[in-house]
């Protein structure tokens, strides 16, 4: 066995906490600090021996980090961080916001080519296993059409949305994926699905004391973007209620590729996730790419990278001989 | 758009036939030949303008083929051809027989490296699609458990031994999945399998005029390695029914790793296929893993490769830049 790899964790939020579990399930890693922008003396790790410093003690511990996990937000902390950390660290991040994804490769590319480091963005699952899917669905099956759906699962988004709404105390929503539509895709028919055929948005809502339930739920069926285009359901319950049955991140999904090999010939290829805790998982996947930053910079792949430049092998702890004869 | 890859096919069975159709659906792609052991003038290719060589002119056409793929067999054709043509050309070829690829690896490695060539080994869906989904699953969840189903789907391995007992004038085999045991594996709970409880095998057997039937049911059922292991059914069926309903090859099947991010959550990723083309979808694969071989080849990247070494971007038609903004 060589030596562990040292990994770090940048921000302890929900990511973080699981990024610090999952370390604890791969024997070839070591976790080396938990930085926060907390006293770190108020911070209470998972592990009572996982070690807490303050985010500013970061740039001193250069040396002693193989690669951190860059476990902020994608809306306030990564456009900063993720730039400014790529120049002194190896990372991994789970930026997702979608349609900014190429000005932020740019942006963490530029500093950690000039310092010899390699910087792995927006790994998860969406982006991320998703991605990867939808690449390799199009790549095998170029005639074809390719399907994401989300769910069952919790929308941090939509819930985060539900209770910007005056009268509501408390909320949360659920993303499912339409059986019908599901079905139909499955069979390798390519249909084209409108936003509504796709998925159905179900909202549990806590009201405040003096709230109107229906302007509540016209607030929340109408709202343009998060819910306008989607059939909405709006079910009150209790405070205790939604503190007893929704305090779980469910999550999961399905990409489908369908496509025709020859006119006769239909194929369909499906990649499904059913997650009991949707940040667990997502920790997970930043962890085993971790150690395929490693592995790249060592061998001097620098600069920014995504889930497209990485080999399957590079996830694993195993070595190429014994994936050959193990698992392929 | 850059000049065409040029592909050639060596060998043209079904896999050949269905190399010949995936690169009619890829417009960076030019085949240049399919070279043949047979007089180039008896065969039929899929499409009349698709030219057509003897086999031992393809040691004159090195300069005229980018990626040649093999579409020979494992058992007879590609441990001879491989390290052969690997000296000579950019190769892809589906080499599945499990216990021998570390062996056939090495064989072919060194020919392509000393020729400054890339050799990718072992593509298809098993091995290949699946190989990668293992990998993938047993990283992003470590602690965790890999269920592989196949079917439903015919099986070319164990039709041909049911075609070899004495009494037998023709028959198909059907592997098919237990619905219970994917059942079992899909809620998180890490079963314990045995081989009989996964599968079963189902098959549909034409006898000879003077056949016992009884004899032969009993020399299917007990057949060791091939069907002692499972719970078979023989159907008798005519000759005509053979021909009209057992024409097809669908396959498919599906890789699960279920496995926990903490002692509270379970996870459960899965990757399934339903081909109603087993020979086509694995041909379309071949292909776009030529694009990939070309790529590792223009790059540096020589010797023998898997599909655990190639990053999925490579695979795609699409630049890294436009993959970041529309598959990410």
């Amino acid at each position: 066995m060589s030596q562990s790899i040292r990994i770090a964790i940048a921000g302890y939020g929900n990511l973080g906490r699981g990024v610090e579990a999952a370390i604890a399930k791969n024997s070839d890693m070591l976790l080396t600090g938990i930085y926060t922008r907390r006293p770190p003396s108020q911070l209470k790790p998972r592990q009572e021996a996982s070690p807490v410093y303050s985010m500013e003690a970061l740039n001193g511990d250069v040396d002693k980090i193989d690669v951190l996990i860059l476990c902020g937000g994608s809306k306030e902390d990564l456009p900063k961080q993720g730039p400014e950390l790529a120049a002194l660290f190896n990372t991994v991040d789970s930026f997702d916001t979608h349609a900014r994804i190429p000005e932020y490769f740019a942006a963490v590319d530029g500093p950690a080519r000039a310092n010899r480091k390699t910087a792995l963005i927006s790994a998860g699952w969406d982006p991320g296993m998703f991605s990867i899917n939808r690449v390799y669905g199009e790549a095998l099956l170029p005639d074809g059409a390719t399907y994401t759906f989300w769910g069952k699962g919790l929308s941090q988004g939509h819930s985060d949305a539900i209770r910007r709404i005056p009268g509501v105390a408390g909320g949360v929503q659920y993303t499912v994926p339409a059986q019908e539509a599901l079905d139909r895709v499955r069979d390798g028919s390519r249909p084209i699905l409108t936003t509504r055929q796709k998925h159905t948005r179900d909202c549990f809502v806590v009201l405040e004391a003096d709230a109107n339930p229906e302007a509540v739920k016209r607030a929340i069926v109408t709202m343009p973007h998060y819910f306008d285009e989607y059939d909405t359901t709006v079910a009150f319950i209790t405070e205790e209620e939604l503190r007893r049955e929704h305090n779980a991140m469910p999550h999961g999904g399905v990409v489908i590729r369908s496509g025709n090999t020859t006119a006769e010939n239909a194929q369909v290829v499906e990649y499904s996730l059913k997650l009991s805790s949707n940040p667990e998982f997502t920790s997970s996947i930043l962890v085993a790419y971790a150690r395929a930053v490693h592995r790249m910079q060592q061998a001097g792949q620098y600069g920014a990278k995504t889930v497209f430049d990485v080999a399957p092998g590079l996830l694993s702890a195993k070595s190429p001989e014994q994936l050959r004869a193990e698992d392929l």
